[in-house]
């Protein structure tokens, strides 16, 4: 299998390098960049040096059609929308890490990007990624958009529950901690080492871009428009989302029904584990793996449940599970290429 | 000025002793403690060599009445209880760090400390020492429940709104973001450096003991009994804690006018910073300082209030709030001791 | 092959099982303890649920001789010793990534270590499983002495010239900076987060265990008795040693022509890097990988060599060349398991 | 007092701050910034928030001359030395932050900071303000060189010992570990949260604008031209420097006399610790304070004296001393404003 990778300089990019070096059915790697074509990617980064020493290469339509098997975008919003309507005319699959394809109404995703995106058409051809509830419709798609790290995490704790009657599903907040990596490889002064270590803050309280995506794919699965609040906050780690979500519960159930409908919604999907009611989850204990941890409590208290996921943002919030979704489309083993256990300590 | 701390190994004692060898008032301090009588606390705590060389003495009735003005129990939970009938027969004023003191209802302190403490009778006499809001009975009192890192952080942002018809005060949400130093000094496999690092994790959902805490004083100030949800997590810094707060709005109601009521709130009162919309709080900014900054959004799309409040929860969440107790008492200037920059970076 | 790993629950065990599960040729892992025998080892790191969920098992000479191809020791000092005699009757091969065979004195191993370990006869049957220069000897070998972080990262910055006649091997100063995982899962006051967390200290100078490990092989090397400095300092991070080497420069010698000389002593060798001159190695190039990366700079103006060493402390420095020794004795790629990118950022 | 602080936007600027917002003798504050007139610190730091709002001003001759009692300099390189010569005629006092007055030779500051400095005659009438070994002249001079980071903590492990007949002076080997803050403001790939968390790495081998500046005060002491050996690291932490100095013993010589040698030089310096044998010197233990804690030890198997320093970067290492510097100016309390026990943890 050839594959090339689009926006060959970021961390989305050089995560999916990680898992395609360890995977048996890739052969070649092309990398693409507009601004280091020329380059060898182990120039911009060291750590690659002997790994992935190529060149980073121009990207045309036509040099996709003739070389790729499945193309990744890992580039900015707003990019691969450009490209896309081309190369779908090629047999090229296209999975795109950016948000440019996981709306379905190009007017919401300008309301959030403030940028365009493609037309409706186009976006209604895309499946979404998220490969441990969507499987089928990846499989036989040519086009994946694949989930945020933020979506990811929530959707796989709010997807068991939201269309059951015993709760309320606009009564959701979710409140997002990240490790910055999420922020990317561009330079600020909040991302500035001696700024960010001790210190913790909140960002985008009411308009983080995220917001739709989840709040779409819970719309589709009650066939009612969900409103959430979503509050993300940035911690001094590299990796690692945590997301805690609210949920009120409008009738008598035990949390122990609801653990066993989770276990049952996630049966047979290696990624996703359930934790016992003993063992909270941690960031570390999915630290560059494509798991996702899973906790439930009830609080009797207050008849709230509170969902707890923990996901590597770089990995099953992004490149792990574009190589899971490249997975399923060839028909291969899920887990080839991402069969790691989490690093630890 | 001569003042006394209990509990002299701890992270609440060594932070005492930052601000009082900084404070014109005192003179002496004496440090007790049970395990390590005669031994300088320099050699326990290094870093207090030449600054306090000291050796560690006995607690008794006795000494206290005749050398202290002022006692800090820095203690574990269930110690204070067993010394204060008898110190409150002398002089002394008693500042209690620990919960002891908090909660008016010993079966409530019981249910959730799973320890005993002092009858109500006792429980009745303290102050609680919230000093942004509190000061009058404060400054009246000889037995001061210094108030828990969380509820500090919690109070200061939801008293300005609980009573207010615009919110419902059955519908709060508390999210907890803490720094490893609240746990304190004892060791523990989750605060292993290299298990904590790089890792986030909620804990105590649903049990913590800080709950009834927040509970008691919101409901006092409602004359209703009110319920919330408080989830705390730890993530992988020294200081600070961050807590977001969500409560659902009402009424109509615009997010200036609500930050009108909490500048008013909190006029004249130094170390709570009401911040602009713009500028989001960050544990960072008040980092060994005893400083609230508190930040308001309304969310228009889900109707919800946002609280963000943060605080460093060694200072304004224990010693620095305890130092300003003291002043309050004395009748100093309240920031006697404590006019100090945050340190940043 | 069916491997076993007694010390289950140790960091050094924990990246072994990372690297066996994405190993090839491994078919069944048997953890061995004494203390937590019957216990899965995903109670102990729940970062292992659903990857290895064994019960751990009591050790036995037989138990291994039926069993087990490969056996790893990841113990503290002083306990392979007292198996390995017994073990070395069967067929199975002893990887020890204890020190117990990697001096060959047992005087010397008593005098840094406090302990006792094996007789001189045992000791001499050990091939010191530095996999980058000594493979033949490894290869051929029922027991591998595999060596200590520091003197990994510390030998292949120096096997390449302690014999050249234009460095005096006596002025050999070696100052180390390692993550927090080198001193393992035991709890201490100096590894609890709050205390280590913005920290860096110097500890053991002029006695840390390590010291005679590398004097012995620049010893062996020269036909002289080689003494060093090394004084190891701890930061503030998890994972990663660097190694920076002072040495006088006696003659002439270009920076160009001893960079040269690294590259051809390691021709060949996938795990050893050289980095160009303007490329200074960082520990998070290697970042959970099986590299070292090694720098060299002459400083014309005080006449001495540096040279930089970086490695991963629990990769190179312990379970990854413990690894690659095991794909040596079995003739398999010396890179099977070990074939991944580091983690970066 | 009325002082001024000309860099108002970075570290070494906010740090003074913190400390003249806590010195008895100081009225009033201005800041100059050339890109930030009219802007209040407090939106450049809002953790200033309250505590200094005033607008930045112009610098002009005129304007110190007219308010201003102490002028810092807190700017980069080959800035102050274009405003010393007229400010010299004022009655002001200058204290200088960055290197332009702290060698003695204009051509030996641009081979190693690559740009031009003042004249000679300029950079004789400075005196270098390392405040524990030169107090006398500093009380007398208008001018102050405040040293740099390194020097401070490098120049206080050597000088008691640089004289004296029992070491090799030019056998000195300096191995520097610094956090991140010492870099600076400005935004750097090298210093992105991301690349530099859990990251150790050296930098400017053989190159560090320090050297000189270190070499020229032990050679003043000696009389001889002495060439040291400097590698810097840097850490993943914000503040702390820890030096470990190298220096041959070429005479019998006992640990004990040396560190009796340190006490001594060190008699009355508040500010300096020598470190007791058993308790090795940890960045954190001085954090945030002007304390430099020294240790030393005497390798008998290679006859080398190894001596480790710890300072804050920011503090004793910049503005800490130079609040130092200015109390020696005006005959205060050399404490004063300063005397604040590290932060712990």
């Amino acid at each position: 299998m050839n594959v090339g990778i689009v926006g060959g300089t970021g961390y989305g990019a050089v995560e999916l390098m990680r898992f395609l070096t360890n995977h048996q059915a890739v052969e070649n790697i092309h990398l693409y960049s507009q601004s280091k074509q020329g380059t060898p990617i182990s120039e911009v980064y060291p750590h690659l040096a002997s790994i992935i020493d190529n060149p980073m290469e121009e990207l045309t339509v036509e040099h996709v059609a003739e070389h790729i098997d499945v193309l990744f975008f890992a580039t900015p919003p707003a990019v691969s929308h450009q490209w896309v309507p081309a190369l779908l005319e090629t047999d090229v699959k296209i999975i795109d890490l950016s948000g440019d394809f996981r709306l379905s109404d190009p007017a919401v995703y300008e309301a959030w990007y403030k940028k365009t995106t493609a037309s409706e058409a186009y976006l209604k051809q895309a499946a979404f990624g998220l490969a441990d509830v969507y499987p089928e419709k990846i499989k036989h798609a040519q086009l994946i958009a694949n989930p945020g790290c933020y979506p990811t995490a929530t959707l796989l704790g709010l997807l068991p529950v939201i269309d059951q009657d015993f709760i309320d599903p606009q009564s959701i907040i979710v409140d997002g901690k990240t490790g910055v990596s999420g922020a990317g490889r561009s330079l600020s002064q909040g991302m500035h080492y001696a700024e960010m270590n001790e210190n913790t803050r909140a960002y985008a309280i009411g308009t983080h871009k995220h917001t739709p995506e989840i709040e779409r794919f819970l719309s589709e699965k009650t066939e009612k428009s969900i409103y959430i609040n979503f509050t993300p906050h940035v911690v001094p780690m590299t990796r690692g989302i945590l997301v805690t979500m609210y949920v009120n519960v409008t009738k008598n159930v035990s949390e122990a029904a609801i653990r066993e409908r989770f276990i049952s919604f996630y049966q047979d999907r290696t990624f996703v584990r359930v934790k016992p009611s003993h063992s909270l989850p941690e960031t570390k204990q999915v630290y560059g793996s494509n798991y996702c941890d899973l906790h439930i409590t009830v609080d009797e208290r207050t008849k709230r449940l509170i969902i707890v996921s923990v996901i590597d943002n770089l990995v099953k919030g992004a490149s792990g599970q574009a190589i899971q979704n490249m997975n399923l489309i060839y028909d291969l083993d899920e887990t080839e290429g991402l069969n790691l256990s989490p690093l630890y300590p």
